[in-house]
């Protein structure tokens, strides 16, 4: 057996890019368990008694895995996301904050799920209303006037407020529409912002992920620590 | 069928409740399901064929049962409490802040899993580190070098703090020790305090709960959600 983790927006995705690698191994049974927003695959050996074969014929699939994965493969081990980004921002001395809007804690309870996370995280701000936005995170309300709660420049600036009123390194944040309501014919349902904050500047970066509110939210999170993770690496 | 749920510590506590008046009724098969801190009861019918003896047997089990345990059966429908709150807060036209510690953004998401949230809930703070606790929410340092983080006082000023930065009617906040580490003699693992703020005051409440990190997490948050509930009665 073997087995690694990908982070991906939907099972059907990622099968269309490993597909044309697993049908090369009939001898090797490739099952995929997936949860919204992170999937797993899990390789196991059907070829017969040889164990030397076994063990090649593993390697090499999951190696041109790796290859055609690239980044996104996040880990071999039975390890969520959360504890991979505490293991970089703990290597790095790096400390985290987050602003979370439409995920409402749930980012933050990924993140504190882990033992000793105190050590490298600070805390965070459910900013679910607009003056929360202002008022504890500094997001100037004409931008929410102009953009939207739900945009780029709020992102941005969540997570710029987030990292400088909690004396953060980094800082992660999220602005979306979970449903049922809330959703428009530019921004539908689904649509989430993710923003990020570092000594260097800003960064955001949008989605639109599938599912109802309980898959949305589970699924953006899922794919903004996924997108931390990334800016850690 | 006939089912309630109620908010517990344990299963055994409720059992030792409920056990004296649910034997009386041996035709009737009472089975309990329980997550950490919120336990459902179920009453099947197993008497026979007669409909109105079913129905009246289970009215008179369920109307004893709701004698016995008061406020702390907290609904006969198929809710969460965080439904159940969110109806009490949007009956009374309330608007709700959270101050979390231990549980990281947990109470958070409970709260926004619940489509129309936003009408109510306006934000929290996730103060993992005391830091947090002193600039985003006021806690005077002098207090958490006096009384520790995890203490009654600092849960109190936590409540007070959110109240007032987010501009709510009401706050309620949580610290403790979700443990592996960080348990000593005189506060163990388990122990947690909820603070609550409204317009007349404060108050804060201590208690010792079981389990590994995940389990304590997942009972505090429930535990502290139904204190609030049992506050806006």
């Amino acid at each position: 057996l073997r087995q690694f983790k990908v982070a991906s927006e939907a099972e059907s995705r990622l099968d269309a890019r490993i597909e044309s690698i697993y049908k090369e191994y009939p001898q090797v049974e490739t099952t995929m368990l997936s949860s919204p927003g992170v999937i797993s695959v899990y390789h196991v050996w059907r070829g017969g008694q040889d164990p030397s074969e076994a063990q090649q014929t593993l390697e090499e699939l999951v190696k041109r895995m790796k290859d055609r994965l690239g980044e996104a493969l996040f880990t071999e081990a039975e390890e969520t996301l959360a504890e991979v980004i505490g293991r970089l921002l703990r290597d790095r001395g790096l400390t985290l904050a987050l602003a979370e809007s439409c995920t409402g804690g749930l980012i933050g309870e990924r993140i504190t799920d882990v033992p000793g996370s105190s050590d490298y995280f600070l805390g965070g701000v459910i900013s679910y209303s607009n003056q929360v936005k202002s008022e504890l995170l500094g997001v100037e309300p004409v931008l929410l006037e102009q953009y939207g709660a739900v945009s780029a420049p709020v992102a941005e600036e969540m997570a710029k407020g987030a990292r400088e009123r909690l004396a953060a390194d980094l800082a992660l944040s999220i602005t979306g529409i979970a449903g049922p309501g809330g959703g428009s014919a530019e921004k539908p349902v689904g649509t989430v912002f993710f923003g990020y904050a570092d000594s260097q500047g800003v960064d955001s970066t949008r989605l639109l992920l599938p599912g109802d509110r309980a898959a949305v939210r589970m699924r953006s999170a899922n794919m903004a620590l996924d997108w931390l993770r990334r800016k850690l690496l």
